[in-house]
């Protein structure tokens, strides 16, 4: 039988298509992306990062055994860690002070797809919780290794990107495929169904994202 | 001392202002809104409802006394009892079948709203779910009534615009803003300011919700 | 196929025939049942319905249907009007002032089910919440039934066993049974197992509660 | 100003010196506790930090700040990381099989103490969660010490009373109380009050559950 993960990839392949070619990873691998979308870029990325790992949280709290609570745990705590990297290292590179971060409100397609996750990992029971944390994990992960594999060395954002190719973020992203596949395994049709519409609207978000930065997204009021 | 909801909607003018004048308001008033974005609007409102009840329902949940439980109980039923109403009569009346509106997705913006509402519901203390609620209730009474006084009877919408005028929602209103200053009162400043910011948020995802009926705005994967 | 609440009943046979023939009951059917442990009951019931309240409205909250989250806001709704009913009667009728009340701590069993439930309510998918919620509408319409079956017209505490007789509340019991088995219907059977495991908790604590106030528990400390 | 720990300390200081003193303790500092009630308390220490740590995992996802977040994982992925430790080694030494352990439900003041834990996670703000969760680690370091500095080396739980001793136990106690007096620190007095609530409950929960452990308490039906 197909395991849930296999299944949901192959529903979202067109999706992830669109966001692999998309203007924002185009510009990205190719070198040609400009400074105020990659400092959008990374400046949500770390308002995304603290979201993404309050719904790690809360998925640890609803995992059905002590081994995944930790899985879980480590992940929010991770995200937490990336974040801080963000700021230590990144930032400092790219002339983003921390009164800078301060001052940039969380944009819209970031406050949305946060916002998902964290309604998500309250109201649904954790397989469908691990269904909307999914996408995250894999597509960045695919996204990345894509990248990485055609940017040049004399990418400007060649740190940035280097960033992706960690053997650790794999592995991580394997056990991830593996706890969601675990909770389907057992789960009714209905909640399987559930769980592919949060994995749907997730991959939606992850595009809305990279979009958001590409285009500078702000609140219009 | 200013009330907490007084001095919310000080805070928000300028963009109640944008709201009031924005294009879709404006054409709704004029009689000139497209079939189009109505059809989208009143389909979206039916979905956003469903997510609203459920805010409010989390809402009554973390009220701190019976009173307040009651009132969000009540608004929770009443906010799926409109929805209800919407495909009992107004649906019927443009032609929307269930069938239709099964097959019509919870479009970007409304989802972006319920998500937060949901998320905020569930994560922050009940002051601040409060200060993320209390902009539908207002800001959608105080548009209908301005859309109401310069309505004419003529209006292809009319029918619609005559909901807004209901004594009873008026009252719901006063007793929401009621509940929150009184959560206000005995608050600290930190809890207050995420009031506000709660309250911000809310009123920037209702223009959202309204430019995106305006806009017919559908996932672009 | 046999029903998830026709099962959960008879897999509780004996715990129910237990709570049936607990001295709390037997001596409130007789008439003899003091009127400590009296007292000591009806302000317990009071702050246990507010909480059985907030379980019903997160229950509302994550129902997978309009009519449901209808359902279930008049249910927390109801509990909070018996709560007052209590107040506003019983109460008096017992000589139990509002200070009396205000200054009587929720016990250790009532204290125990209320937690209970408001973990599994936010903690657990929807259907367990079910498993969890319907013991106390059903096990306590039962018992109340029975007792109203036997007790004699001069028991002391006629006025209260005659609440139980109430159609109403049978057929709040007879929907929350609906809700429940329609629920069970389309889960997983490691669901049912933890639905059926809520129930069994639940029916516990539903002895405890009652022992509880023929014991006059208090905190030891 | 004192602060809310010293605060809490003060007005539990009766509470904590009837725990420190209670047949339990005693008999454990004495070495004449029974293996019941020993094989009894280390079983349901596994079940409890499980639900420890589900609470831990929901403080975390509340948190204000990434600091704090980080704090919060961790303490939850250690609360597993004991568990596993007592299934590892102790279980081992005083014959406790795996399928011991699964056989032995949940005693009655573990799944109140828990139940109370988890409600409070995920119905009340982050300040009062703190307040709940402070007992647990801060009570049991003192009385870990107290019984370490009174136990003999021939105390046949010497092993067990060793693990009270930890340097690293004792740091983060005391982080946890810097966390709690910072969440204090900018709250209002209803929620200060609010949070001395639950640090009295927890306390009271702390000595039922060893209580129960002494009593070998069980489920009456």
């Amino acid at each position: 039988m197909m395991t849930f993960s296999t299944d949901a990839w192959a529903r979202n392949a067109a999706r992830y298509e669109t966001i692999r070619t998309m203007p924002f990873n185009e510009a990205l691998a190719a070198g040609t992306l400009g400074r105020g979308p990659f400092e959008h870029y990374i400046v949500q990325d770390a308002h995304y990062l603290i979201g993404f790992g309050r719904a790690l949280a809360i998925a640890a709290a609803k995992a059905p055994d002590p081994d995944r609570m930790v899985q879980f745990c480590e992940a929010a705590k991770e995200a937490v860690v990336v974040e801080r990297a963000l700021h230590g290292s990144f930032f400092a590179d790219w002339g983003i002070s921390p009164d800078d971060f301060a001052a940039t409100p969380v944009s819209p397609p970031c406050h949305h797809y946060v916002s998902y996750l964290i309604a998500t990992a309250y109201a649904e029971p954790y397989e469908v919780v691990l269904g909307a944390i999914l996408p995250c994990f894999w597509i960045y992960a695919e996204i990345g290794r894509d990248i990485y594999g055609r940017a040049s060395k004399d990418n400007p954002y060649h740190a940035w990107i280097d960033t992706y190719a960690g053997e650790e973020f794999h592995e991580a992203v394997r056990r991830m495929r593996e706890a969601t596949d675990e909770a389907a395994a057992t789960a009714s049709p209905r909640t399987i169904e559930a769980m592919h519409a949060a994995y749907t609207k997730a991959t939606q978000l992850e595009w809305m994202f990279w979009n958001g930065a590409h285009t500078e997204a702000a609140w219009p009021l």
